[in-house]
C-alpha cells in the first residue's frame, strides 16, 4: 500500500473525504463512502468495486495492516491524526476508518436476473425507503444465501455510507439492481420460471406451510403500508403468524423469518 | 382530557419535556418519555404504566381524540405550537406527540418468572447494550408473544424514549425486570422447570430440529462477544444455519426467528 499522510484538512487529496455527512445526501458523482473495518475488508476482499483510496486515523493503521494488503500496492491510504481527520469528515470519526468505492456501471435488473442459476434465491424489495432497514435487509440477505437484491425506483440507495454499515458490508457483497416498473419486472421474474411469493400481515398462506420452489422470487414492501394492493393480487401471498393484539413486526425482521425458512428449507 | 395551551418555553408545568435528548442521558427521576401515536395509545391502553400527562403540537390534537379519550377525564393534555414544542423538547419535532409515563417500583425478576403460567415463553437478554436492539427485540417479543423479557445489569434500558420508539411501543406492554447475577437467576428458572436455549453462533443443535417445551427461556447476548462461554456451557445452545463466508446476524434478527420458530411450534 501507499502510505500517504495527511497533515493539512485542505489537502487535495482528501477531498473525497470532506464533509461526509452533508455529502451523503447529494450523492458523489458516482463514489461511494465505505466506513468501518469490515466493511472496509468487505470492500477489498469481495472485488465487486474498485476501491479508490481508504483514509485512516494513525492510531488504527497497526491494526489494519492484514486488510489493506488486500489492496492493490500502489493503492492510496491516507493517514492523518484525530484532529485533521475530524475536521475534514465534519464530525467525530471514532472508528477512524473510511474508503472510497466506486460504484460502476450497475447491471440492469433483467441482465442480473437471466444469469442466475436453476436454483436460485431473490429479493425483491418495493418502497424500502429507510436505510438501517434496507442495510439490515442486506445482512439478512447475505446470511441466508440470497443470490440478488432488486429495488424499485422508490428505495433508498444501499451505497448510502449508513445503509452499508447497518449491512455490516453486505451492502458490498451481495450483488443488486434496479428496476424501472414493478408490474413489467414480476413479468420478466415470471418468464424466467420464478416463484413469486409476497409477504404481507394479510397473506393467505403461513410461511411456515410454504415450500421452497428452485427459483423463489421473495417481495418485502415499505412498514407502514405495505405492498400494493395490485401487486399483491398477482403474487403468491405469505403471512407471518402473530400474537394477537400486536401484529406488527418491522419489515428487516420479517425478512430475517422469510429467508431463514426458505434458505434452510430443500428442494421440492 | 384536560386541555392546557402552553404559550411560554418556560412554563414550569411543562418543565418534565424540558431538552428531551439531553435529559434522556441522565434519567428523569423515575419518569420516561414516550413518543409517537401508536406508543401514546398504547401507553394508555395497557395501563401497565401510569401516564402522567401529554404535551401535542395544535395540528396533531385532532387527530388524537379517539386516542385521548382512553385517559382518565381529568389528565393533563399540553398544548402548544410547533415554535414553543420545538423550544421546549429541545430540538424539532415532527412528531409532535409526547408523554411522560412513571416507571412505578419495578418488580425483581424472580417474582415475576414465578407467576408464569404453565405454558410460557421467557426471554433472557445479556448484554444488550444498544438501545435499537433492545426496541427491536422487544417488538419481536410482542409479536410472538413472549410472556416477560429478562434483563442482566448490563442491558440498556427498554424505557429509554428510543428503545421505546423502535419497539413501536412493545416495551409498554411487554412485562420485563432485571435481574442482579445471571448465573443465580438461571438457577431460578432452572427450578421452576424452564427449558433454557441459548443462541448463539456456535450452538450445538439447529434451531429447525428444537421442539417447543412447555416453559421456555431463551437467552440472547449482545453482538459481537455473544454469550459469556460460562453461561453456554451450562445450558442448551440453538445456532441458525447461515451461508458460507457470512455468518453474521444481528441479535434483534436472530431474535425474531427464534421466537417465530418457538411461538409457532405446538406443545410437545
Amino acid at each position: 500500500m501507499n502510505l500517504i499522510p495527511i497533515d493539512d484538512p485542505r489537502d487535495p487529496r482528501v477531498a473525497a473525504y470532506l464533509d461526509i455527512r452533508e455529502r451523503d445526501l447529494v450523492g458523489r458523482h458516482g463514489r461511494f463512502v465505505a466506513e468501518g473495518k469490515v466493511v472496509l475488508d468487505l470492500l477489498l476482499s469481495t472485488g465487486r468495486f474498485a476501491a479508490e483510496s481508504a483514509f485512516i486515523l494513525e492510531n488504527r493503521l497497526a491494526g489494519l495492516q492484514a486488510i489493506l494488503r488486500k489492496a492493490p500496492s500502489d493503492f492510496p491510504v491516507y493517514v492523518a491524526g484525530g484532529e485533521v481527520m475530524d475536521e475534514i469528515a465534519g464530525f467525530h470519526m471514532h472508528r477512524g476508518i473510511l474508503a472510497i468505492g466506486v460504484r460502476g456501471d450497475p447491471a440492469p435488473a433483467e441482465i442480473l436476473v437471466e444469469r442466475l442459476p436453476a436454483r436460485a434465491l431473490a429479493v425483491v424489495l418495493v418502497g424500502i425507503s429507510n436505510h438501517d432497514n434496507m442495510g439490515a435487509i442486506f445482512r439478512n440477505a447475505a446470511a441466508f444465501g440470497a443470490d440478488v437484491v432488486l429495488l424499485d425506483q422508490t428505495c433508498c440507495d444501499p451505497l448510502y455510507r449508513k445503509a452499508i454499515r447497518v449491512s455490516v458490508g453486505a451492502a458490498l457483497k451481495v450483488p443488486f439492481a434496479s428496476f424501472a416498473d414493478t408490474a413489467t419486472f414480476t413479468a420478466t421474474l415470471e418468464r424466467l420460471g420464478f416463484s413469486q411469493f409476497a409477504l404481507s400481515p394479510s397473506g393467505i398462506l403461513d410461511i411456515g406451510a410454504a415450500e421452497r420452489p428452485a427459483k423463489l422470487a421473495l417481495y418485502f414492501g415499505t412498514e407502514g403500508e405495505g405492498l400494493p394492493r395490485d401487486l399483491l393480487a398477482r403474487l403468491q401471498t405469505l403471512r407471518i403468524g402473530m400474537a394477537e393484539g400486536f401484529d406488527s413486526l418491522n419489515v428487516a425482521a420479517a425478512s430475517a423469518i422469510a429467508l431463514h425458512h426458505f434458505s434452510k428449507t430443500g428442494d421440492p
